[in-house]
Protein backbone atom coordinates (compact mmCIF):
# COMPACT_ATOMS: atom_id res chain seq x y z
CA UNK A 1 0.00 0.00 0.00
CA UNK A 2 1.38 3.27 -1.27
CA UNK A 3 1.38 6.57 1.14
CA UNK A 4 -1.57 7.88 -1.26
CA UNK A 5 -3.28 4.43 -0.61
CA UNK A 6 -3.41 4.50 2.80
CA UNK A 7 -4.16 8.12 2.66
CA UNK A 8 -6.77 7.23 0.35
CA UNK A 9 -8.35 4.40 2.87
CA UNK A 10 -8.06 6.40 5.55
CA UNK A 11 -10.14 9.34 4.58
CA UNK A 12 -13.00 7.06 2.84
CA UNK A 13 -13.14 5.93 7.00
CA UNK A 14 -13.33 9.48 7.92
CA UNK A 15 -17.22 9.41 7.44
CA UNK A 16 -20.02 8.08 9.04
CA UNK A 17 -22.35 6.50 6.83
CA UNK A 18 -18.94 5.07 4.54
CA UNK A 19 -18.17 3.53 7.97
CA UNK A 20 -21.49 2.00 8.70
CA UNK A 21 -21.66 0.80 4.58
CA UNK A 22 -18.42 -1.15 5.68
CA UNK A 23 -19.86 -2.60 8.77
CA UNK A 24 -23.08 -3.56 6.20
CA UNK A 25 -21.11 -5.42 3.66
CA UNK A 26 -19.19 -7.71 6.38
CA UNK A 27 -22.68 -9.50 6.28
CA UNK A 28 -22.32 -9.98 2.40
CA UNK A 29 -22.20 -8.70 -1.12
CA UNK A 30 -25.25 -5.89 -1.11
CA UNK A 31 -26.65 -3.66 -3.98
CA UNK A 32 -27.19 0.04 -3.55
CA UNK A 33 -30.77 0.12 -3.21
CA UNK A 34 -30.03 -2.75 -0.09
CA UNK A 35 -27.30 -0.22 0.85
CA UNK A 36 -29.49 2.74 0.83
CA UNK A 37 -32.72 1.46 2.97
CA UNK A 38 -31.38 2.02 6.27
CA UNK A 39 -29.83 5.77 5.78
CA UNK A 40 -32.26 8.76 5.35
CA UNK A 41 -29.63 9.89 2.06
CA UNK A 42 -31.05 9.09 -1.21
CA UNK A 43 -29.69 6.41 -3.40
CA UNK A 44 -27.25 9.51 -5.60
CA UNK A 45 -25.49 10.24 -2.02
CA UNK A 46 -25.05 6.29 -1.53
CA UNK A 47 -23.62 5.69 -4.87
CA UNK A 48 -21.01 8.39 -4.03
CA UNK A 49 -20.39 7.41 -1.09
CA UNK A 50 -19.42 3.61 -2.46
CA UNK A 51 -17.36 5.49 -5.30
CA UNK A 52 -15.36 7.00 -2.34
CA UNK A 53 -14.75 3.39 -1.02
CA UNK A 54 -13.87 1.74 -4.24
CA UNK A 55 -11.82 4.66 -4.86
CA UNK A 56 -9.85 3.82 -1.75
CA UNK A 57 -9.70 -0.13 -2.54
CA UNK A 58 -12.34 -0.79 0.56
CA UNK A 59 -14.42 -2.47 -1.93
CA UNK A 60 -15.15 -3.74 -5.32
CA UNK A 61 -18.18 -4.20 -7.47
CA UNK A 62 -19.55 -5.56 -9.69
CA UNK A 63 -23.25 -6.40 -11.80
CA UNK A 64 -25.86 -9.48 -11.25
CA UNK A 65 -28.20 -8.68 -13.87
CA UNK A 66 -29.34 -5.30 -13.48
CA UNK A 67 -28.16 -4.96 -9.89
CA UNK A 68 -24.53 -3.17 -8.80
CA UNK A 69 -23.35 -5.88 -6.22
CA UNK A 70 -20.42 -4.23 -3.47
CA UNK A 71 -18.24 -5.98 -2.11
CA UNK A 72 -16.18 -5.43 0.83
CA UNK A 73 -12.38 -6.00 0.57
CA UNK A 74 -10.21 -7.36 3.36
CA UNK A 75 -6.88 -6.81 2.45
CA UNK A 76 -6.65 -2.82 2.39
CA UNK A 77 -8.70 -2.61 5.93
CA UNK A 78 -6.13 -5.34 7.37
CA UNK A 79 -3.15 -3.11 6.32
CA UNK A 80 -4.42 0.02 8.20
CA UNK A 81 -4.98 -1.97 11.42
CA UNK A 82 -1.67 -3.49 10.35
CA UNK A 83 -0.32 0.25 10.34
CA UNK A 84 -2.05 1.49 13.47
CA UNK A 85 -1.46 -1.74 15.38
CA UNK A 86 2.61 -1.00 14.46
CA UNK A 87 2.29 2.41 16.39
CA UNK A 88 0.65 0.95 18.93
CA UNK A 89 2.98 -1.88 19.75
CA UNK A 90 5.92 0.11 19.94
CA UNK A 91 4.38 2.14 22.88
CA UNK A 92 2.56 -0.25 24.35
CA UNK A 93 5.30 -2.77 24.60
CA UNK A 94 7.58 -0.14 26.00
CA UNK A 95 5.27 1.30 28.71
CA UNK A 96 4.66 -2.17 29.59
CA UNK A 97 7.91 -3.09 30.20
CA UNK A 98 8.56 0.06 31.91
CA UNK A 99 5.61 -0.12 34.23
CA UNK A 100 6.07 -4.07 35.03
CA UNK A 101 9.71 -2.63 35.78
CA UNK A 102 8.60 0.16 37.77
CA UNK A 103 6.00 -2.16 39.64
CA UNK A 104 9.07 -4.24 40.51
CA UNK A 105 11.36 -1.83 41.68
CA UNK A 106 8.21 -0.57 44.03
CA UNK A 107 6.71 -3.51 44.96
CA UNK A 108 3.37 -2.17 43.72
CA UNK A 109 1.05 -4.24 40.95
CA UNK A 110 1.41 -2.37 37.00
CA UNK A 111 -2.70 -1.66 36.84
CA UNK A 112 -1.36 1.68 36.17
CA UNK A 113 -0.07 3.37 32.77
CA UNK A 114 2.89 4.60 33.47
CA UNK A 115 2.77 8.65 33.76
CA UNK A 116 5.52 10.51 32.06
CA UNK A 117 7.95 13.09 33.64
CA UNK A 118 5.98 14.60 36.04
CA UNK B 1 -15.42 7.86 21.26
CA UNK B 2 -18.20 9.08 18.94
CA UNK B 3 -18.71 8.98 15.57
CA UNK B 4 -17.73 12.58 15.07
CA UNK B 5 -14.14 11.34 16.88
CA UNK B 6 -13.65 8.66 14.81
CA UNK B 7 -14.09 10.58 11.60
CA UNK B 8 -12.13 13.09 12.82
CA UNK B 9 -9.38 10.67 13.76
CA UNK B 10 -9.60 8.63 10.16
CA UNK B 11 -9.67 12.28 9.26
CA UNK B 12 -6.17 13.10 10.54
CA UNK B 13 -4.48 9.53 9.44
CA UNK B 14 -5.02 10.91 5.51
CA UNK B 15 -2.36 12.41 5.49
CA UNK B 16 1.53 11.45 4.81
CA UNK B 17 2.97 14.37 7.02
CA UNK B 18 0.97 13.73 9.68
CA UNK B 19 1.03 9.91 9.65
CA UNK B 20 5.12 10.58 9.74
CA UNK B 21 4.48 13.19 13.14
CA UNK B 22 2.91 10.74 14.96
CA UNK B 23 5.41 7.81 14.25
CA UNK B 24 7.85 10.03 15.23
CA UNK B 25 6.05 11.02 18.59
CA UNK B 26 6.12 7.10 18.92
CA UNK B 27 10.11 7.95 20.19
CA UNK B 28 8.80 10.49 22.60
CA UNK B 29 7.67 13.78 22.98
CA UNK B 30 9.14 16.04 20.34
CA UNK B 31 9.05 20.13 19.69
CA UNK B 32 7.67 22.50 16.61
CA UNK B 33 11.30 22.20 15.42
CA UNK B 34 12.39 18.67 16.13
CA UNK B 35 9.33 17.61 13.97
CA UNK B 36 10.17 19.85 11.24
CA UNK B 37 13.05 18.77 10.81
CA UNK B 38 12.89 15.77 8.38
CA UNK B 39 10.15 17.06 6.53
CA UNK B 40 10.13 19.69 3.65
CA UNK B 41 7.56 22.04 4.54
CA UNK B 42 7.47 24.93 6.67
CA UNK B 43 7.38 24.94 11.31
CA UNK B 44 3.97 26.92 10.27
CA UNK B 45 3.14 24.09 8.16
CA UNK B 46 3.99 21.59 10.75
CA UNK B 47 2.12 23.61 13.08
CA UNK B 48 -1.24 23.34 11.13
CA UNK B 49 -0.44 19.47 11.23
CA UNK B 50 -0.23 19.34 14.36
CA UNK B 51 -3.92 21.09 15.28
CA UNK B 52 -5.10 18.86 13.36
CA UNK B 53 -3.48 15.91 15.47
CA UNK B 54 -4.61 17.77 18.16
CA UNK B 55 -8.04 18.45 17.22
CA UNK B 56 -8.44 14.48 16.28
CA UNK B 57 -7.35 14.29 19.73
CA UNK B 58 -4.22 11.95 18.46
CA UNK B 59 -1.98 14.29 20.57
CA UNK B 60 -1.71 16.31 23.30
CA UNK B 61 0.57 19.23 23.55
CA UNK B 62 2.39 21.08 26.56
CA UNK B 63 4.51 23.58 27.28
CA UNK B 64 8.16 22.71 28.46
CA UNK B 65 9.90 26.45 28.94
CA UNK B 66 9.80 28.14 25.62
CA UNK B 67 9.11 25.04 23.59
CA UNK B 68 6.00 23.51 22.96
CA UNK B 69 6.20 19.77 23.53
CA UNK B 70 3.59 17.28 20.95
CA UNK B 71 2.72 13.99 23.20
CA UNK B 72 1.36 10.61 21.01
CA UNK B 73 -1.78 9.71 22.84
CA UNK B 74 -2.53 6.09 22.66
CA UNK B 75 -5.72 5.60 23.47
CA UNK B 76 -7.63 7.43 20.28
CA UNK B 77 -4.97 4.74 18.12
CA UNK B 78 -5.79 2.12 20.12
CA UNK B 79 -9.97 2.79 19.66
CA UNK B 80 -9.14 3.02 15.50
CA UNK B 81 -7.52 -0.30 15.51
CA UNK B 82 -10.11 -1.90 17.69
CA UNK B 83 -12.78 -0.20 15.00
CA UNK B 84 -10.91 -1.98 12.25
CA UNK B 85 -9.88 -5.69 13.72
CA UNK B 86 -13.69 -5.51 15.13
CA UNK B 87 -14.81 -5.45 11.21
CA UNK B 88 -11.68 -7.44 9.80
CA UNK B 89 -13.17 -10.20 12.73
CA UNK B 90 -16.06 -11.54 10.00
CA UNK B 91 -14.21 -12.03 7.55
CA UNK B 92 -10.65 -12.83 8.75
CA UNK B 93 -9.53 -16.52 8.65
CA UNK B 94 -6.91 -16.86 10.70
CA UNK B 95 -8.63 -16.20 13.53
CA UNK B 96 -5.92 -16.93 15.74
CA UNK B 97 -4.17 -13.90 14.74
CA UNK B 98 -6.62 -11.87 15.29
CA UNK B 99 -7.27 -13.29 18.76
CA UNK B 100 -3.41 -12.32 19.39
CA UNK B 101 -3.65 -8.56 17.80
CA UNK B 102 -7.33 -7.86 20.24
CA UNK B 103 -5.02 -9.21 23.01
CA UNK B 104 -2.32 -7.14 22.79
CA UNK B 105 -4.72 -3.99 22.14
CA UNK B 106 -6.45 -4.49 25.15
CA UNK B 107 -2.99 -5.31 27.18
CA UNK B 108 -3.72 -9.13 27.90
CA UNK B 109 -1.69 -12.17 27.19
CA UNK B 110 -3.10 -13.88 24.05
CA UNK B 111 -4.82 -16.91 25.21
CA UNK B 112 -1.22 -19.42 25.16
CA UNK B 113 -1.12 -23.11 26.62
CA UNK B 114 1.82 -21.74 28.80
CA UNK B 115 1.57 -19.26 31.97
CA UNK B 116 4.07 -16.07 31.86
CA UNK B 117 3.85 -16.22 35.72
CA UNK B 118 7.65 -17.05 37.05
Amino acid sequence: MTPNELSAAFGALADPTRRAILARLTEGDRTVAELSAPFKVSQPAISRHLKVLEGAGLISRSRRATARLSHLEADPLRELTAWLAAHQEYWDESYDRLDALLAALQGKPADEPFSRDE
